[in-house]
């Protein structure tokens, strides 16, 4: 019976939540949409009250179960915490305690740098709370005990993303003020531990130099969550493009720009809501 | 009768209320502090929910009333708007509609500028929502009609100070590619719209050159807010240190670092509070 109800198409037809403090979050669902294009995504950019990653862990729990469960309005069939900071925060708590999959974006991106690195020695660069937590030490070191891991944050890359600076000279002094001092590590790979740091890679990979792998979380995100929906039965493939929904709890002035930037397509179907 | 209620010590002592978004409030703190030495002062610095300055003017409008209700509850003579954002989204409102003086930082600051500059050729830097909102451009205007007002949104300078680089090459970089481009204005004054900026002060003066006076809101506020004390009969001198309690709705990882930096003295007396 579970079987049957497991591959009802209503059920598996519902959408896929996504929440961020902000728009960072789109690159993930750009992932998401890549791979998994006839599932219609709820998207809740929590621009009230970003960014996050100032923020103590206290209160990233508070904000990201509240994102939960307004998704959770929005019936949906699981949830992608495509936010780093409210993964460090959060995961563990929303996985233990609401009975629908809930994926993160740094175990996936741990994994895959894992997968990627023969030396194991592993630079992760995210911001200030994330490092704080030591999320990512925590999981490498558990799946992989002789990992070596390296972390700085680099708390001036998000305004640095959101001010639109991608290829300024400006953008390299500052890429280089931070990831100098990592080139003694002689890293094999890199994190990208910020859904917004993506938009910078290009900088990230001139100052670090070819030999460094850079791993961003957005596509290991959108295959763990594929395997996990096709493992419960909740996947849902047609010959479709599926719809995309966009909440936020505030507009910020430049967030079409922005957003439109972070999801590489055009930001439709879009809507402000404002939580309690 | 009125009148002896006005100067009865009773009324008088009670502390000053002051709220910013974060803590570059403490910076107009600190100049009425200096002013005012024996006022009691109760700073709210809204961590939990900064920056204020990306966010739209009705998100803004509410924070602020809430902030406002919460020094009430400490039972303040005044408020203190210190932080642009909010004195461009919410003074208006806050000072009809509360039965207590208020004041901004944006109405003193324009009226310095004014006062200290002949040619009427007035720069002015803020947060992008600040310069939206044409708050200072409309006083200045409206104060003189013939002030020619010249504005610039500069993102990335409160990351900037909340970093802490306040010297490095890299600062005068950023602040060269913001203002060179004002130098074509030929400035006669510029006005630090945002409380975070004094603390970049020299390398906006470098940039600039001397020829430009730079005003920063912290002390026209300051002198604003002590004659209207004395005005309402509110004043309290006193040959005694007044008590600085700082009250914030969350915790930022290097907060004391960043507050104590603002305020050019030891953060003593602190409590985290958690807002309705």
């Amino acid at each position: 019976m579970g079987k049957s109800l497991h591959s009802s198409p209503a059920r598996s037809r519902r959408p896929i939540g996504v929440f961020d403090s902000g728009l960072g979050g789109l690159t993930v669902v750009r992932e998401i949409r890549r791979l998994l294009p006839a599932e219609d995504i709820v998207y809740f950019g929590d621009i009230a009250r970003q960014p996050y990653g100032i923020k103590s862990n206290e209160q990233i729990l508070r904000y990201s179960i509240e994102n939960v469960l307004f998704l959770l309005k929005k019936k949906v069939k699981a949830v992608v915490i495509a936010c780093n900071s409210s993964s460090s925060a959060a995961f563990d708590f929303l996985r233990r305690n609401f009975n629908l999959p809930v994926v993160d974006v740094i175990e996936p991106a741990a994994q895959c740098a894992l997968r990627m690195s023969r030396s194991k020695r592993i630079g992760v660069i995210a911001t200030t709370s994330t490092v704080a937590s030591h999320a990512y030490v925590k999981i490498l070191k558990r799946e992989s005990p002789s990992a070596r891991v390296f972390q700085t944050a680099c708390p001036l890359f998000v305004p640095l993303v959101e001010e639109g600076w991608r290829e300024k000279k400006i953008t390299e002094a500052i890429v280089r003020h931070y990831l100098s001092p990592m080139k003694k590590n002689r890293l094999e790979t890199l994190i990208l531990g910020c859904t917004h740091y993506p938009l910078i890679k290009n900088a990230i990979c001139r100052v670090l130099g070819r030999s460094v792998r850079v791993i961003d979380s957005a596509k290991p995100t959108a295959e763990k969550l594929a395997s996990l929906l096709l493992e419960k039965g909740l996947l849902y493939a047609a010959e479709r493009r599926g719809r995309l929904k966009i909440y936020v709890s505030d507009l910020s002035r430049n967030f079409v720009k922005v957003g439109e930037r972070f999801l590489g397509e055009k930001l439709r179907d879009l809507e402000i809501v404002r939580l309690k």
